[in-house]
This record gives structure tokens, sequence and C-alpha cells, in this order.
């Protein structure tokens, strides 16, 4: 007998052996049917494993992330065994559970049309019927290989070649289909209810381009046919917010082929955007004491030798030129501090002159891969409002907490305030070639950055393997509307840098220090930051934001002058206007101004003509009725210089 | 006999053989004892050249400029002499006439010092007092080569290996001195008059980093004392305005060794200009119709290929990445055109859309080497005021004139208006490699801008070779305090991109046609500008363009309190402030203030305390007395907003 901790706190005495499903139905058939894995002294395992000393247990079940990848891995099979019953030249790549669902990689000739991939959900609905059992079964490496090589199973011999001298080769088969993988799944095809195939994307074996191009499908499924309503939902109101698709109709931005992947061009109305906000940020900025400072985009290998990029960056940055043949190399920057930091020696520091806060709208360069690439969300070049803070370590508090409420006020202004969450990012101390070497500095640094957020009150997470190489991080978090996390803005405290580049001070007692650097930004990455507020706003922009703020519909010719004179009124007072004085129906100008998000539109009859008068129709509130021009400018005006959300 | 047609349209009869001299000797001795060189139809020649047939003769001297070459030229050859005597081991490089004056390269142990360079001035007006016959001889390739190697003269070997086979190999020779030279040369050492060293500086043995460093001096000769004093006098006043100089003085930009040459770092003063002129710029390009653009600064080589410039000017970029070895090479863009040419073909455009006037802030890079660099002037990386006018061909004219009308405002505006020189810059059809292969269009197009130019009535003069690769240019042109023409500004009419692009119009008869293009900027490469601004000013910038506007100034710490009131009041109204609360002489204070070319200073002391007022001490109008500070604040803030100059 074994003594089983459950996760209540309660103790079970239980017979060696025991399988998880087994102990599962032993404490009642309402949990056994939902349970989808097993949680084993914290590792997932499969239903299928055996108890076989004193253990604490926790039964998955779809409510659980870990239970749901189960649920969704075992959807990923069905499909595979569904595309095999219907296309059996087809061969298997890799077959995941992600985050939001599961894909599987076909190599197939022909990409899967829309047809087919119908006839696939159906074949899928009937493997689901038969409610096949599950069985899982291991090999020894050469059994493995002959029977997926027996299979024609290209790519799973590649993977079996592969995996390490004593790793046990397990299968799951289902019915007449069996796939290489490492589990956990469901016991039968039946379990999984309401299944759904999203989209059909091209991915490269291995993600690398190099390989050959599949055919990836995504699908998801739930429990409980309401469930897959309720996400289908969400994911067609995703597709109305997702900037990508949106961003692009609305004229903020496009991508060029010969251009290349994950470098944006900003239209008009999104370089509008970006003035706008780069302004609001450089001119706050300047108001809590930063100096602005401009350096260059590249520089010899020579700096990031010293700062470290060299050493635990490489990869990331765009190099120019050959160690071996040049003279000079050269790369892009990945990150503005060095050049800061050269800024910051050009003379010497007292005290009296600490802190020094130097910001910078900076252009940064990340050889990012092609498959990582999205809209504006992760890309090859982006502007970012960078600074670093040089302190003494008697104000490190206190600027850390300035450079929190000057993100707080920023987030509050684009009313992003509560779409956030927090991440307290540490070193990895079993990674440690990834960080500078310095493991008392790292425990120290982080132990006083604990203090701080402790002390300001945030809710934030801890995660490891999270911070910079050269220090802790506060990340700020967003989902975008696929559901993925990304960082929007960071906060770092750095030990090492100030070391690094000789940076000094001079203290009280006229003897040298080094000081602490802190590196932030306030409103991170604009073109991230643009596409949280495309997606926030379903592009909707507040008026002060909107590329353009009012629309002027004369409805016919002759109100085209008096329009064009209400145009002019309101650009004088520095407000954004178009007149569409096409020869079109009004009611076809104020939809199609609808569709632009145009937040007011002004509507020109015979009677605003004579009475000077607008007809205000309100994006959000729709029809305002007719409107002193003046009383109307007053208005915008108003809204604009406050920000209104 | 033969004819001889003089500059003043008279023709003389002379005997056939002849020399240049001996005809000036035949109009008169003063002109004989001016005369440096002869330019016979059109060619520069030596006073020694004989005139074997009918010809136009002109007599240069000093006052010409390929006359002055020829001055400046013997006056190197005398520098190299006089090192010569004083050093025998120095081996010769070279030595040719300049711009500003001439230099010679030597390649010499240690670089001289100031003590050395003295004693070889002092060699040279020796050998000027010497009065040394200059006499030319030719030798063939073997007894040239013959003569230099027993001499020694390893980079004069170099240069003869690599003369064209039927060149003529002539040296001149002045007393124990000879040097291989093509010439031409004054007479004797004795007509040089009035020398001067300037300066010493290294110089790679053919301008490539790889080769030796050898040491160059540069100097300058005039025929008379009074015009070197003069000469001298101008070369201080430029160090003074020099902006290589002052501006890192005065903390507006600063370059750092291990980012590299010509990529310079503007720090906040620097930083702060920028960001007036480029708001400026930004919004008076708003007003006029542009619509603005934030476009990647990196692209795949495949963009590159279809505007050519992987063609022609591949040279001058910085690629990353290896067309051999890599999938995707991308380079770092010199030009924005292909870019914004993106977002123009995004979308179909009518006829009534046009003209489209895009405008970018963009920032470009070009792989100069790096001997070229110099300040804010030539760099590798600068930022430009791009844009491009897409038109059709019957608003050509209108636009190029909206393009200068707004660079006219602009020049006006920033106080450089006077300063600048227009210049027709055309294709070389001598050298068609360089350029677009489409004569006529080339031809036609030229003809097209010089009628408008010509309607404007700019005083501009022609270049040919000049034009860019797709088209002519009017460029703005600027001296620096070196006396070094650069160009600022350019209007270029482009009529082979769109096809080359694929852009169209659709025009009133519904067909599709090509536009033409205007590439332009407004205020030309902002890095340059702010040097011209910093060179024109000395870097007491107008208070507008100042990025310290007023320091307020208290005499005892007691004010220091009312001096914070009085610079929050100042700053509340937009003013850029500092308070220099500092426990200083109020004396020291000022000096400093006048010395960081602050406009006004504030002083403060127990009245101004008392009356609520300020002593106002004017950069430019020194002590203003007492004011209100109501009363100053009307009077700076007026100032500003009207960019007074």
């Amino acid at each position: 007998m074994i003594k089983v901790t459950l996760k209540d706190g309660s103790c079970k005495e239980m017979k060696k052996g025991i399988t998880v499903i087994e102990t599962a139905e032993s404490i009642s058939q309402g949990l056994a049917r939902a349970a989808t894995a097993g949680e084993v002294n914290g590792k997932t395992v499969d239903l299928r494993y055996r108890l076989n000393e004193d253990c604490a247990l926790n039964i998955l079940t779809f409510d659980d992330p870990e239970g749901r990848m189960a649920y969704w891995h075992t959807t990923s099979h069905i499909l595979a065994q569904a595309v095999k019953r219907l296309y059996p030249n087809v061969k298997l790549a890799i077959g995941p559970a992600i985050e939001t669902g599961f894909y599987y990689d076909f190599d197939v000739e022909k990409p899967f049309t829309p047809e087919q991939l119908a006839d696939i959900e159906n074949e899928m609905q009937k493997i689901i019927k038969e409610d096949l059992p599950v069985d899982r079964f291991t090999l020894s490496r050469e059994e493995a290989l002959k029977f997926v090589n027996d299979a024609g199973e290209i790519y799973k011999a590649e993977l079996i070649s592969e995996l390490p001298e004593d790793a046990e080769i397990s299968f799951y088969r289902q019915g007449e289909f069996t796939d290489l993988c490492a589990g956990p799944h469901l016991l039968s095809t039946g379990k999984v209810k309401a299944v759904k195939l999203i989209n059909l994307a091209g991915a490269y074996w291995r993600g690398n381009e190099k390989n050959k191009m599949l055919q990836r499908i995504y699908g998801v499924s739930f429990p409980k046919k309401s469930m897959l309503d309720e996400h289908i939902a969400k994911l067609e109101e995703a597709k109305k917010r997702d900037h990508n698709k949106i961003g692009r109709e609305l004229g903020i931005f496009m991508t060029s082929e010969p251009i290349g992947q994950g470098l944006p061009l900003l239209m008009p109305k999104g370089a509008k955007v970006m003035q706008i906000l780069q302004r609001f940020v450089e001119d706050e900025e300047e108001k809590r004491g930063y100096l602005r400072t401009m350096t260059p985009y590249l520089a010899k290998s020579e700096l990031y030798k010293i700062s470290g990029h060299w050493q635990h960056y490489r990869d990331g940055m765009f190099v120019l030129g050959d160690e071996e043949k040049d003279e000079e190399v050269f790369a892009l920057r990945p990150m503005t501090c060095p050049f800061q930091f050269m800024i910051y020696n050009s003379r010497l520091h007292s005290y009296r002159d600490l802190p020094v806060r130097l910001a910078e709208t900076s252009t940064l360069f990340r050889n990012e891969s092609s498959g990582e690439m999205h809209g504006l969300i992760r890309v090859r070049q982006f502007t970012i409002s960078e600074g670093h803070i040089i302190t003494t370590p008697e104000q490190l508090e206190e600027e850390f907490l300035g450079a929190v409420d000057l993100i707080n006020y920023m987030l509050d202004t684009l009313g992003l305030k509560e779409d956030v969450t927090y991440r307290f990012s540490k070193w990895d101390p079993d990674n440690k070639e990834k960080y500078i070497d310095n493991p008392e500095a790292w425990e120290d640094t982080q132990a006083k950055m604990k203090k701080i957020l402790d002390h300001i009150g945030l809710p934030y997470v801890e995660a490891v393997g999270e911070a910079a190489f050269y220090g802790p991080k506060l990340d700020i978090q967003f989902r975008n509307v696929h559901g993925k996390e990304d960082t929007i803005i960071t906060v770092q405290i750095d030990f090492s840098l100030a070391e690094r580049f000789d940076m000094t001070y001079i203290d009280r007692n006229n003897e040298k220090k080094r000081p602490y650097i802190i590196h932030r930004t306030s409103i991170g990455c604009y073109e991230r930051t643009l596409a949280m507020l495309i997606e926030k706003y379903a592009g909707a922009f507040p008026t002060w934001l909107s590329p353009v703020q009012v629309k002027v519909l004369p409805i016919i010719d002759k109100q085209n002058e008096y329009a064009e004179n209400v145009a002019n009124r309101l650009r004088s007072l520095g407000v954004r206007v178009e007149v569409d004085s096409r020869n079109e129906k009004i009611g076809y100008k104020i939809r199609e101004a609808q569709l632009e998000k145009i937040p007011y539109m002004l509507v020109i009859g015979d009677k605003e003509m004579q009475n000077g008068q607008v007809a205000v129709r309100s994006r959000k509130e729709g029809d305002l009725g007719p409107m002193d021009l003046n009383r109307f400018a007053e208005m915008i005006t108003e809204e604009i210089a406050t920000r209104a959300k």
C-alpha cells in the first residue's frame, strides 16, 4: 500500500501500482469522467500512469491548463487520423497542443482547400463517435525506427533518431492509427466532444526556411458544444479587433514583399498616430526632468564587446561585415544603453548631478527569424521610448518609483491601464551562461527590486529566466486578441554595466563610486503600443489619437464652400479635418466615414449653412443634432486637450 | 607664323613654337611677372608650353582658379624640397594643390612636431630666396623608374608603374630637388612670396586604411604678405565658427571611438535643437498638404534591384549578408524613395487624387569611407526631411514651384537664405553608366527643368555630372567655414522610377498613365543643417532654436526660491529655462552663461525679488536693466512664436 495525498490535503491509502484514472474513479465517477491527465509530485502524467510510491496527486481536468493540453493533444491525433483516412499518402510531421488549441503539420502535395477541411472535420466527428480506446506502448529505438519507416513516416524517423540515448520511446494507438508521442492522452477518442478546425497555414519543417514547407491545420476542441460556440464567437470578435487585420484595412500600416517580413511601413494614418504618441511622450518626459539624446543606430563591434551584447546577444543582432575579413564590423543596435552611457561618460559627474535621466525616441533592430513575425507586435525594426536613469544607490528606490509612476500615467492616459499585468522577471541560476556571471549581485539586486515592488503594491507574478542579461526586470504584459502575451513596457535595475563601461560619480566624500542604472521605457515600443491601441479600441481611437478627427460631409455641391470654411476654422484650432466633397449620396458618405472610424462627422445641409451650424454625428453616440460651429469647436478642442478616453 | 587669339578677343601673329611665357612677355612685363600658367583652347598648360598652331590663349595668374593651383603646386614642391633638405630619409608620396592651398604626404618615422614645422617653413623661405629656376624634363618609363628607385622613392615608383602605357612621364627640377609631376609649375621658386604651413594630419597612402599612415602637411601661399595675413585672420575666425569644434564645446554633439567615425551622438542640447527643427518642418509640411509616412530603415536587396540602387549605388550602401550564402540579403537604405513608392502603390489612384505629397523624417545610411567623415556634415547616418510628390505632367511645374517655395520659407526662417547658392545638376552624357540609360528622357526632363528654373528666376549655375542616377536636380549649396561647398537641399525631377516601380494613375480618359515624381527635401539633412546653423550663428542660435533660452542667476542663496518661481512661471509658458543656483560669484555665473550662448540671463538680486522683477541681460544687446517678469515673459514668448532671427 502507498499513501496518496490529494489536492484538498486529504490522504488516501491505495494499492501500489494503481493508475491515476483508477484513483480518480475511487474518488468519484464524475471526476473520472472529467479527468484528462494527472499531476504526480508536480509533474504532469498520463491517466494510465501507475503510482508505485507515496506521492501527491492532483487529478487534472479541462479546467486545468495542463489538463486542457492533454485534451487538445488527443484531438490533434484525431485530426491526423482523419487526414490519414482520407489522404493515406500524406506524411505526418508534428502535432502539439498549444495555448489556444492544437495543430498538426502535414507534408501534402497541394495545400488543403476549405472543402477538404470540412471533410476532415466530418471524419474527425466519426472517429469521436467510434469512441476508439487510446493505448500507449513503448518500443526500443530499432523497433521504433522500423515501425515508422515501414509506415513511410520519414519525419517521425528523423525525430526518433534525434532522441537522447536513454529516452523512452512511446507510441499512442487509437484504432488503425498510431503516432509517436510522449503523451499524455485521453483514454478514448469519445472523450472529445465539440471540435472545430480553425484555419490553415504554411509552416516550414522545424521552423527553418531551408526545409520543406508543410501544411499546418489549426483546431480547437471543448468538452461542451456551448464552450466551443462561445470560443468561436470570441474568435470572431478578436478578428474584428486584430490589429494585423484592421490595422491594414484602416490604412494604418502595410507590409511589402520586396522590403521583407517584420518591416512594416506606417502609412499616413499610422504615422500620424505615431507622431502624436511620440510628442506626447517626449513632452511628458521633458516635464519630468529627462534629457533627450539622439544617438546612432549602428556602432562598431567594439562597443557591443564592452556592453556584453556581442557575447550574450549576438544572434539577435544584424551584423554588417565579417570579423575575419573586414577591418571594421558594425552592428545595428538592439538596445540604446551603450550609446547613452557614452554620453554620460563624456564628462565627470558629482553626486549633485545625479540622477541623470536620459531619454531617446530610439529605433532598434532585432534579427528575429521569419516565422516569428507578427504585424506590429513582433518586428525586426521598432522605435521605443528608451531611457536610462543613472542614480546613486540612495536614489534608486525613488527613481524606480518615478519610472513606474510615469508608466502608469501613460497607460492611464491611453486607456490601457486595466489591460496589463505585471511580471517580476528574474534570472535563472540554472542557466548561468545567459547572464552576467555574478550570482551575489543578482540575488542582492533582485532582493532590492522585490522590496520596491512590494512597497509599490503592484500585483505581480514572478518569472524565473526572463531577466535581461544584465539585471532583473519589472515587465508590463499585454495579451493580444489571439491570447498571446507580450511584454510592452519594462523597468530594469542594472548592477553590472556601470562597471563594464567604467561609469562613475564623485560622492560626498570625494570618492569615485559606481552608480546604479535603471533601464526603462515609458510607453514601450511604439509599434507594439500602436497594435495594442488598435486592438483595444478596434481601430476607433479616442479623438486626441485619431489620425482624422472630423469629417465634414456636405450633402450637395453647393455646400462645398461652406464645408471648406468649417474645415479651415477647425484646422486653425489644430483639429485634423477632412472634407468629403465627392459627388456621392450623404448616406454613403456617412457609412464610409463610420467604417474609417472617424470620431465626428459634420453633415452640412442648407439649414446648417444658413445658420452657421453643423449637424454633428458622433461615432460613439450617434446623431447629436445641429450645433453652432463655435460650440462644436469648443467641445472637440476640450476633448482633445484633456486627452479624453 | 601662327595666329593666337587672346582673352580680350584680339588676335596676334606669333612665331610658331613660341612659349606661353614668351607670349605673355610680348604683351606686357607685368602680365609676364604675374603669369602662373596658361590655358590653350580651354586646357591648362605650363608656362613652358610651346604654341605650334593657331589657338586661343589665356594667360592665367593667381586670380584664376587654375592659375592659383599652379602657384600652390610649386609651393608644395618647395615644401618637399625643404623637408628633404632637413630630413633626407623621409620618403615622398604625393603633394597636390587643393581648393584651399596645398599639401604634401611624407613617409616619416615619427609625426612632425610643431617645432619641426617651423624649421621646415624657415627652410622654405630660404628656397624661395634662392629663387631656383624650375625646369621640366621627360623620361622613358624605364629611365623614370630607375631615376626614382635610385633615389629610394618607393611611392613614386608605384605611381609610375601604374601610369598608362602611352603617358608622358614628366619631372620638375629646382636646384637639387626633382619630383615626378605632371605640372604645370611656376618658372622659379622665387615667384612664391608669402607662405604658411597650416597644420598636420595623418593620411593613409592612397586614402586606404589598409596602407601605411603617412604624415600630411597642409599649407597655403600668396603673392602678397597682406593676402596671407587676411587669409590667416579668416581661418582664425572660421575656427571660432567651426561646428566640428564649437558644436562639441557647446555640448551639441560628440563622437565616440568604439561607436565609430561618421556616427555622431547628439547630446541633450543638440537633440533639443533637432526636435525643434523636426517639429517645425513636420508641422509646416502638414499645413502644405504633405502626408507623413514612417517606413523601415532596411529592406531586402529585392527592393533595391527594382529601384536600381543595387546596380548604381551599391558601393555606397551598408549591406547585411552575402548573396552567395544567405537566403535574405538586406541593406540599410540610402534613400527613402522606394519605400514611399510602395505606399503609393498600395492602392489605385485617379488623376483627382494627384498630386500625392508624401513626407518623412527619414533616417538614411551611406557607407562613406573613413577619410571622408567630417563632424555633422559628412556622416554615415543622417536624418532628412525627405519627400516625394507624385504628379501628373500638368502639375509638374506648380508642384516644383511649391517645393522651392517651401525651401525658401525654411531657409528664410532659419536665417540662411543669403548664405546659399543654387546649382542645376545635370547628367553627364559621356559617363552613361552612372545613369539610367535613356538619353532622350534626360534631355527632355532637363529642358523642362531649365524652363522652370528660368521661370522662377533663381540665379543658378549648371553642373554636368552631378545629377542623381534617375534624374536632374536643383541643388542648394552651402559653404562651410573651411570654404568647402556641400549640397544641403535638393529638388529632383524623376522620369524613370515610376516606370521601374510600375506606378500609375488613371487619367481623365480612364487610361493608365505614368506620373512624374519630384524627389525633394524642405530643410535637407538635419545634421548638416544643424552644422550650418552652428557655423552661421557661431553657436549663438536665435532664441526659438536655443536649447536653453533663459538662465536665471540668483546672486546669493536666499534668492534661489524666487529664482525657481521665475523659472517655473516661464516654463509654464513653454520657455526652456535653467537656474544656476550654485554657490558661485554672479560675475562667474554670467560669464559661463555667456560662453554657453544663452540668449537671456535673468539676474536676481534683492531688489528684483522685492519688486517681482528680473534684471535682463541679453546675449546680443547686453544689460537691458530690470523688467517686470510679465513684461519679459511677453517679450520672449513673442520672440519665440515669431521665430525671430
